[in-house]
Order: C-alpha cells, then sequence, then structure tokens
C-alpha cells in the first residue's frame, strides 16, 4: 500500500503482514477484502480475536491450549494417563489426534531447547511435565519433538531428567514416509530406515 | 482443527478461513499464532479490523477508498482532473500508481457488469462516473478495466453513454507485456498485439 491510500487500510494491511506467511501484497488483499466484509462480520472477526486471547490459556497439566482447566484430552476420563506424547507445539496434539490411533496424553513444551535462538531449558515447559512424573502414575514417555538438531537435543535432554525417576522414554521412529519413493528420500532418513530395520 | 481444541480457538480459526485465499490449515496456523502474540498485540489488530471498517468509507468524488471526504488523489491540486481513468477496485488504482507515470485521476466501479454473477449496471458506482461528466472540466475518460468478457463487456456499456457527452473515451492497449516471450503469449494477447502494432 502507498501513501494515496487512507490511513487506517494501511495499519490494517501491516497487521495482516505481522501475521507468518502472509507478505505485503495478500495483507493488501486482505484488507480491502474487509472493506467488503458487512460491519457485523468485521466486529464478529475482530471479537474472535480478542476472545481466543482472552480465554484460551495453558492446560493445567499438558500445557495443550483450552479455555477450561483442563484440556478435552486431560480431561476425557477414558485417555491412557499412563502414556504421555511430548511435543513441540499444540499444533502437533491436532497432527498426532487426526491419526486417531493415540489413546495417551500429551504434554505440550511450547518450543524446543536452541542456545542458538536463546531458547534455554527454563523457556519451555519442562518443570511441570517433569513435575506429572514425579507425581506417578506414568509408565512411558514418547518424546514426539521433530527430527531436527534442536528437537533431538531437546528430546535428548528431557530423556537425561526422566530416565532416573525410573520411567520409560522413547523416541518416534524415524523412516521412510509411507507411500514415499526410496529415490526421493533424503540420505538421513534413508539411513535412518536402514539402521531402524525390523524383521519381516 | 478437531473438537480437542479449545473452541474459542476453532471460531478464530474459521473466521481466518473465511478470508480469501486462506485454507484451513493456514487458518489454523494464524489462529495459533494469535495465541503466541502479546495481548496488546492482539488488541491492535482487532481495533485496526474495526478503525478501518468503521472510518474507512467512498470517496465523495471518485468512491476510492478513504477516511475523508476526498481521497488523496482527489484531493491533490497536482492532479489532472480532466482526465478520469476508470478502474474496477481501489486495488488497481494502487498499481496504477505504483508507475508513477499517470497524473490524472480516477473513478472506482467496485466490480464490473455480470449477469451471470446477478451484478447488474445499477450495482456498479456508474452513476456518480456520469455525474463527474456531466458536471463538466472533463477531456477524456480512460477504461482501465481487465481485459477480460466482463471488463471489456463493462467498458463498452460505460463508452455508450459517455460518448454522446462529448467526451473522449479511450481503453487500454493490450498486447505483449514487457519483458515477456513471444512463446509463451497466448493467443488472444497476441492478436491483440498485432492488431494493435505501431509504426516504427
Amino acid at each position: 500500500m502507498a501513501n494515496h491510500d487512507a490511513l487506517p487500510l494501511v495499519v490494517l494491511t501491516e497487521q495482516f503482514a505481522s501475521l507468518p506467511g502472509i507478505g505485503m501484497k495478500s495483507a493488501a488483499r486482505l484488507a480491502y477484502h474487509v472493506m467488503s466484509m458487512d460491519a457485523a462480520d468485521v466486529e464478529a472477526f475482530a471479537q474472535a480475536l480478542l476472545n481466543a486471547k482472552k480465554t484460551v490459556h495453558y492446560c493445567e497439566c499438558c500445557e495443550n491450549l483450552t479455555d477450561q482447566a483442563l484440556c478435552p484430552i486431560c480431561d476425557d476420563p477414558s485417555r491412557d494417563r499412563s502414556t504421555v506424547c511430548v511435543v513441540e507445539t499444540p499444533k502437533d496434539i491436532s497432527a498426532f489426534e487426526r491419526t486417531g490411533e493415540y489413546k495417551g496424553v500429551y504434554h505440550v513444551l511450547h518450543g524446543l531447547i536452541s542456545p542458538m535462538k536463546g531458547v534455554m531449558p527454563d523457556d519451555l515447559r519442562i518443570r511441570s511435565l517433569l513435575r506429572r512424573v514425579q507425581e506417578g502414575g506414568i509408565r512411558e514417555v514418547i518424546m514426539a519433538t521433530n527430527p531436527t538438531v534442536e528437537g533431538d537435543a531437546t528430546a535428548a535432554y528431557i530423556s537425561q531428567l526422566i530416565k532416573p525417576l525410573g520411567v520409560s522414554v522413547t523416541r518416534l521412529a524415524f523412516g521412510l514416509p509411507v507411500g514415499g519413493m526410496l529415490e526421493y528420500a533424503d540420505e538421513v532418513t534413508l539411513y535412518k530406515a536402514l539402521e531402524n530395520r525390523n524383521e519381516m
């Protein structure tokens, strides 16, 4: 947007452009779209923003996002509380829930240890995870952080803290994606797939 | 988002997903991003939405979006008021202004005639354009709608209304895009480029 545009439109465009994955051109398109929306719909959008930010907070137990004291998963009596899947973000929970196979509970770290980015263990929700483990009843902690340098390092760090408490710590299996083609697999994935090969 | 997500987050995701060009996955990503924003920043975003919708309206003269009575272009005494460039949307004005070459003023139709979509001439800002022409002082009206069936039809319709008033009506030139390659040009563009060829 240039200086011939109305200032409130420029401000709105900049707001959209500050969101991840939205460039200036898309932001301008979205701002113009808002202009064409009904006033009531714009009001509903603004209200949804404020409402989500105000009422959604971290689950007392697993640090997932929720507008209740406990998130629906921690609050579900049918879930297996002895297995905790540790993930980086609430988004990762959605990915596991989509499989429909995992019946345990979760713990969200809200980040990965990264000295380069200035993220230290104390910046993550690791203490609440240790407290859960110390309270007992947990048999297995599955480290489900991404297979990146930071994800692996965070998994290793947390694993060292939990193992002495006598709880089994596992890591997601890495290998070929189902339906993937050998020739398109990168070297590290292929190496992992070879290393973790199973008896048929 | 699934039913394990907090309801206010689901509502916010649906709001983002209702914007053009944003699918459910991007919408979820944006909603999660809002959760990680400072409360003050979310408030500023919501305020920008409400403020833009409330204060931005159509320019009294050219129907461009503005938060003043007149848009900055109509309000600029250095612009040439005898030439009016007729465009479909306020976005198109930005495109012309980026060229830095056009010194005239604009008129925004806010749509194109499209019986298929139920958009009739009366739904567009054609009457205010005719009023401007009738008030006098305009020498040329440039029809700068897109080179589509609807853009051409709208240009032809408006041209028929304005020509009897003794004002020159022109249409943007269509031809090869500068820097474009002949072999990639579509047939219609190439035909237009041939038809409108100029003496060297």
